[in-house]
């Protein structure tokens, strides 16, 4: 194994959290050290809980997950939270951000808080946070928090390679359930209605109940609950730990948790290997320079790209 | 080429109605028809000005894509319609939606509308809308209008593949512009307030243009139009018209639509040898079967991925 990566997971190991910060870096950064450092921290893993917490903008997440941290920080748990925003471009800057918002956990090394801002991360931003959220898994965290900004797909994928997703509604968001994305509520094992003080959350609550007793017929099926707090207040923070806890007992039997990861394993290793071997191609043969002359030819209409793709491929097959 | 190929290419080509049909089933279905299809239809395109048109769900972007097409059927121009919702799980009902909705393109053999609504389309929805738009493109239309519901990263993506982007958006979207995810606005050619006999639509504008002017040092840049409509009474249709005519002038000069499209086939060739490899090794040895394994032995902490998956791409180069 290469020297940096050695020494910077025996500090990770060890609890040193800017070593932590380091790894993370790399990671996000795709430098050429990363496929050894996500196999180093590989055996690492497996044995956090990783929540997946989406919704709308405005939904009051970050209260809401900043509440839950505390919580499990307070039962002494370790937590990393792990915040994504597909749609910023920024990233530098979102650093910052944590360090004001995670303001009252300065100087606990059991809780580690990074936001991701990167659009257009190299091989998708899905497999980019599930590699991060390894890495701090691997910093010996009892608990991922996997926070996204949005609810379009790429949220939902996101979220879907965590073990259990919460989705946050607020009352009163425009129209209805109804105008929410399908995939966003497919995804919610627990329901959080957030802001539930305002007007609006008996409507939405009995909205996603009827939902789901219309949506499946499986009796033995987990029949997601909807859970009211008020972020600001901390209001129902207790109840939503509790259905957190419920469902991971749920998950816990019959082999469902396993199942899970099995399924998003399928998922990120199809992921992986289409990474790799468009890493390869790129070497090969596809550069940017004859990418750039290829693209060239095919816009003037002298190329046929249906006809040159298949033959640059089996070009890479030797 | 294979013979069904060559008789739907010859129907096609003769301006038969239900070939059209026929042939964006195959590739929107992902049949093994549909590389020799597209190779046959790559040589009929290039030439159709290709407008895409985004904004948030109930911005009324269906009205204003139908007084557009109008517009150009009344002025003699052909025009194909391909209506994308990545966030849709349905394929089917949307075809009886498009009847219901173009009723007064009946019969008009110059005008062609299709939707898309295949979340999780192999190998990315926006290159699938994009070949859509070639086979489209292909039957010999003049225009292509490319219509996408919502404003997320997928949205953004395949409306990046037109010519040229519209955005729309209404008065009083809650908070402002600001609440926009930015890629959205970064794309716009043309900005269009539409329902713009609401409170806010000044607001609006001013919000656009101001986030021009502090955007960007460059003079010599094309400076975004607001245009203003009511798609329900068809209100700034003309000035639409105009905007748009503006924009293709502006591209028609010192290869500015060349240089575009080449940036977007870079995009697309890369997308296209993905997928590629992808079916590649999904067929020499990571089938379903292989790929279950796998997952079952990674989730299990039996196999390292980041291990796995290099050998695996290795093995394929031979």
């Amino acid at each position: 194994m290469n020297d940096l990566v050695l020494g910077l997971m025996d500090r990770l190991r060890a609890g040193d959290v800017r070593a932590l910060g380091r790894a993370v870096s790399l990671v996000e950064g795709g430098s050429d050290l990363t496929p050894e450092l996500l196999a180093a921290c590989f055996p690492l893993t497996g044995r956090a809980l990783r929540i997946g917490i989406t919704g709308p903008p405005g939904a009051g997440k970050s209260t809401l997950v900043d509440r839950l941290a505390r919580h499990f920080r307070d039962v002494g748990k370790t937590v990393g939270v792990v915040a994504v925003d597909p749609s910023s471009p920024f990233t530098g800057g979102a650093i910052l951000g944590d360090r004001i918002r995670f303001q009252g956990f300065a100087d606990d090394s059991c809780f580690y808080a990074r936001s991701m801002a990167t659009r257009g991360a190299l091989g998708g931003l899905a497999r980019a946070t599930a590699d991060v959220a390894s890495v701090v898994e691997a910093s010996g965290k009892d608990l991922i928090l996997i926070e996204t900004v949005g609810v379009g797909q790429d949220e939902v994928d996101i979220v879907r390679l965590a073990d259990m997703s919460l989705v946050v509604l607020v009352p009163g968001m425009g129209d209805d359930v109804q105008s929410l994305k399908a995939g966003v509520l497919e995804i919610a094992d627990v329901f959080v209605i957030n802001k539930s003080d305002r007007d609006g959350a008996e409507r939405l609550e009995s909205e996603l109940i009827t939902m789901q007793s219309l949506g499946h017929g499986l009796a033995l099926r987990w029949v997601s609950p909807v859970v009211r707090t008020v972020g600001s207040t901390g209001m129902g923070t207790a109840e939503l730990v509790l259905a957190i806890t419920d469902f991971e007992n749920w998950l816990g039997v019959e082999g469902r948790l396993e199942s899970r990861r099995v399924t998003q394993w399928r998922e990120r290793i199809l992921d992986m290997v289409q990474g790799e071997l468009l890493r390869e191609i790129r070497r090969v043969g596809l550069g940017d320079v004859e990418l750039g002359e290829l693209a060239l030819q095919v816009a003037g209409g002298l190329v046929n790209p249906y006809v040159a793709v298949p033959g640059l491929v089996s070009k890479l097959r030797g």
